[in-house]
C-alpha cells in the first residue's frame, strides 16, 4: 500500500535530517473534541464552501491569539486563512509574480521554499546572511547590481525568526530597515514566520508585517510548527490590496476559502485555549532537546567546528572544521548512523559546504546526545 | 464580523444562482465519527505531514468505491488527493502549462475554472459545445487554425458529464475521439468529473480517462458535491508521469500531501460505506428536484422558450425566446424576486445571451416552483 505519511522512517539512522514536529507532541484528543464542536451544527459552517477569505471565527480568534502572545494583532481584514505556507508561498506566486520575475533569498534559507518558487518560473537570487539573517550592505549591493541592469525584484523571501536553517534571527532594526527597502525599491517582503512561538527564553521582535502599515510585507504564519503540520492550515498577515487579491482569485472565487473544514475545527481548538497551552508544552518539549544537543556538540565536537546559537525553532546549524565539505561527508555520515542535510541545499548559489543542518524536533534526548557524538567523530 | 461561509443570503430572492450542495443533505454526524476515528491512534497518521500523493488509505478506499461505482479502477499508482477540483486545476497549471499558453474551453464551460486559468495567464480559446458537450468538428477546426500559424494547445478543459452549465453529457464514441485527438495533437485533456455521482436515470458513461491509458487524460474527481464541499478534497487520475510532477513538486515536497488531516478523516468515512448510501440519498432528493423543476417550467415557459434535457448535476439551461438578452433581463428578474446566472457568463468569447442557468440544488420545491413561474412571466 501507498504510505499514509511524508515521514519515512529510517531506524538504522539518528536520523535529524526532519524539520517535523515530534508525533507525541500532536494535540489528538483536543483535535477530536474540536471536530466535533466545530459539526455541532449539523455542519451549516463547516461544510458548505468557506468564505474566500476563511471563516471569520476563526480570523477572529487567531487575532486575539496573536493579541496574547505578540501583544498587538493586526486588522482582520488584514488576515486571509491559507493551506499552510507552501500554498501561501505558491498562490503569492500566481498574484503577484510572472515566470521570469527575480525572487531574491536569504543564503542560507530554507531549500523547499526555494524550489516552490522556481516551479512557478522565478529566477532566485541569493543574498548573503549572517546571524541576523539576510545582510542590508548584501541586499543594498543586490539591489544596485539589478538596477544597473534595468531589473528590481519583485520579491524577497526570508525567515527573519528562527531561521530554517541557521536559527538566525533578526533584530529590531534591521526589519525596519527592510520595510524601508521594500518600499523604496517595490519588492514584496514574504516574511515566513512558521516558528514564531517556538521561542526558548524571550519572545522575538515584532514581525517585520507589523512595523510597517504601509510597506509592502506578507507574514506568513503556520499551524503546522505550533500545532500539526497535517492540517495544512495557516494565514497571511498582508496589505488590503493583496488580500483583496487573494479574496478576488479564480482559485478562491471557485472553491471559496481553502481548507475550510479543517479551519472551522482549529478555530474550535482556539476557542478553548488549547493553542496556548500546546504553546507551553511545546516550548518545554523542545527547549529541553535544545539544551541536551548544543550541550551534547559542545562536549564533542572537535576544534574549529562550530554550533550557532539557538533561541528558537527546530535547527542546528553546524559548521565543519576547516577542509570537511559536508556534502562528501553524509554517506560515511548515514553509514555511521547519523542522517542531517548537508548546508549546500540551502544555498541557492552555491556555496555552504562546510555547514550542515540537524534537526532536534523528531529525535530522542538520547539519540541527540549519541548523535553529536557520531558527528563530533566524523569531524576529526 | 467577516463572513464564515461563502453563500450569501438575499432572503428577497428565489436564489438559483448558487451550485452549491444543499445544506440539510451534508452529513456532519458521520464526519463527527469519521474524526474521532481517523485521530484514534493518537493523531499519528492524520496530524503529521502526509504524503505526497495523499494517504495511500484514502486512495485505496477510493479506488474501491470507482471500482463499486463504476466497475472499475483505476491503479492507485495513477491516483492522487487534491485540494478540490479547483485546486487541482491550478497546481496542474504549475506542472503543464506557461503564461501564454492556450487552453481550449467548452463554450458554454463552468466560468470559475475559466478564472482559474486566465489568472495562470493562459489563453482561452472557446470551442463550440451541443447537446453532448464539445463538438469535435468545431474542436478539429481550432486545432487545424491553431497549427496554421504554428500553435498548439497545452490544455482541453471539458466537463463531459452533467455539465456545468449545460447538464451535456458526451457519448462513449466521442470520448474515445477526445482520446485520440488529444494522442494525436500532445494536448492534455482536464477532464471535470464532479457530478458525476449526481446520475438521475442512469449512471454516466465511463469516464474519458478509464478510455485509453496511454492518452494524456487527466479525470478531476471531487467530494464537493458528492459528500461537501466546504472538505476541499477532491482527486485526479491521471497518467503515471502527471502523478509522478505531482507528487514531486516543490508546493507538495514542502507541505507534504494537500489537505492532509482531512483526507484522513473522509478515509474513515469511506470505511463505513456511508459515502455510498450518501449518494444514494443524493440522487434521489436532487432528482426530486430535477423532475419538480422541468415540470414547472414546461407548464410555465411561454412558446420559443425550452429547457435543455437534465440526466444529473444541479444545472438547468434554459433557452429564452428570441429576442431576450438574459444579461438585460436580469435586473428585472431580481426585482421580481429571481435570481439566475446570465448564460454569458459561460462562454469564454461572447456570445450565449439568449441563455441562462438555474441551480435547483440549493432551494426548496415550493421555491423551484415559483422560480419557473416568474420565470415564465418574464419571458413574456
Amino acid at each position: 500500500m501507498l504510505p499514509d505519511v511524508q515521514f519515512i522512517n529510517r531506524p538504522q539512522l539518528i536520523d535529524m535530517t526532519w524539520g517535523h514536529p515530534d508525533p507525541a507532541l500532536l494535540p489528538a484528543e483536543a483535535m477530536q473534541q474540536a471536530a466535533t464542536t466545530a459539526l455541532a451544527d449539523g455542519g451549516a459552517t463547516a461544510l458548505p464552501y468557506g468564505a474566500e477569505q476563511g471563516p471569520g471565527r476563526l480570523i477572529e480568534l487567531l487575532c486575539a491569539k496573536m493579541a496574547r502572545a505578540e501583544g498587538s494583532a493586526p486588522d482582520p481584514l488584514r488576515v486571509a486563512i491559507t493551506g499552510g505556507i507552501s500554498q501561501a508561498i505558491d498562490h503569492l506566486c500566481t498574484l503577484l509574480t510572472r515566470p521570469g520575475d527575480i525572487a531574491l533569498v536569504e543564503a542560507p534559507t530554507y531549500h523547499l521554499a526555494m524550489r516552490i518558487m522556481v516551479d512557478r518560473g522565478l529566477r532566485l537570487i541569493p543574498v548573503a546572511a549572517d546571524d541576523e539573517g539576510v545582510r542590508l550592505d548584501a541586499l543594498e549591493e543586490t539591489l544596485a547590481m539589478l538596477a544597473a541592469r534595468g531589473e528590481r525584484p519583485t520579491l524577497l523571501y526570508t525567515i527573519p525568526t528562527f531561521s530554517n536553517p541557521a536559527g538566525a534571527t533578526m533584530g529590531l532594526k534591521r526589519r525596519i530597515a527592510l520595510t524601508e527597502l521594500a518600499l523604496a525599491h517595490h519588492f514584496t517582503i514574504l516574511e515566513d514566520d512558521a516558528y514564531r512561538d517556538i521561542w526558548f527564553e524571550n519572545p522575538p521582535p515584532p514581525t517585520i508585517a507589523a512595523l510597517n502599515q504601509e510597506a509592502p510585507v506578507v507574514r506568513l504564519g503556520s499551524f503546522a510548527k505550533c500545532l500539526a503540520p497535517g492540517l495544512r492550515l495557516g494565514w497571511i498577515v498582508a496589505p488590503p490590496a493583496i488580500i483583496e487579491a487573494w479574496r478576488l482569485s479564480g482559485l478562491l472565487d471557485s472553491g471559496g476559502g481553502v481548507n475550510h473544514f479543517t479551519a472551522c475545527v482549529v478555530a474550535e481548538l482556539l476557542a478553548t485555549g488549547e493553542l496556548d497551552r500546546l504553546g507551553e508544552r511545546l516550548r518545554s518539549a523542545y527547549r529541553i532537546r535544545r539544551d541536551t544537543l548544543v550541550s551534547a556538540l559542545q562536549e564533542h565536537l572537535p576544534p574549529g567546528a562550530s554550533v550557532a546559537s539557538i533561541a528558537g525553532g527546530f535547527f542546528a546549524w553546524v559548521k565543519a572544521p576547516e577542509g570537511i565539505d559536508t556534502v562528501a561527508l553524509l554517506p560515511r555520515a548515514e553509514a555511521a548512523g547519523l542522517g542531517y542535510i548537508p548546508g549546500a541545499r540551502f544555498f541557492a548559489g552555491g556555496g555552504g559546504n562546510q555547514y550542515l543542518r540537524l534537526s532536534f524536533s523528531r529525535v530522542t534526548l538520547e539519540q541527540l546526545r549519541a548523535g553529536a557524538q557520531l558527528l563530533g567523530k566524523l569531524f576529526v
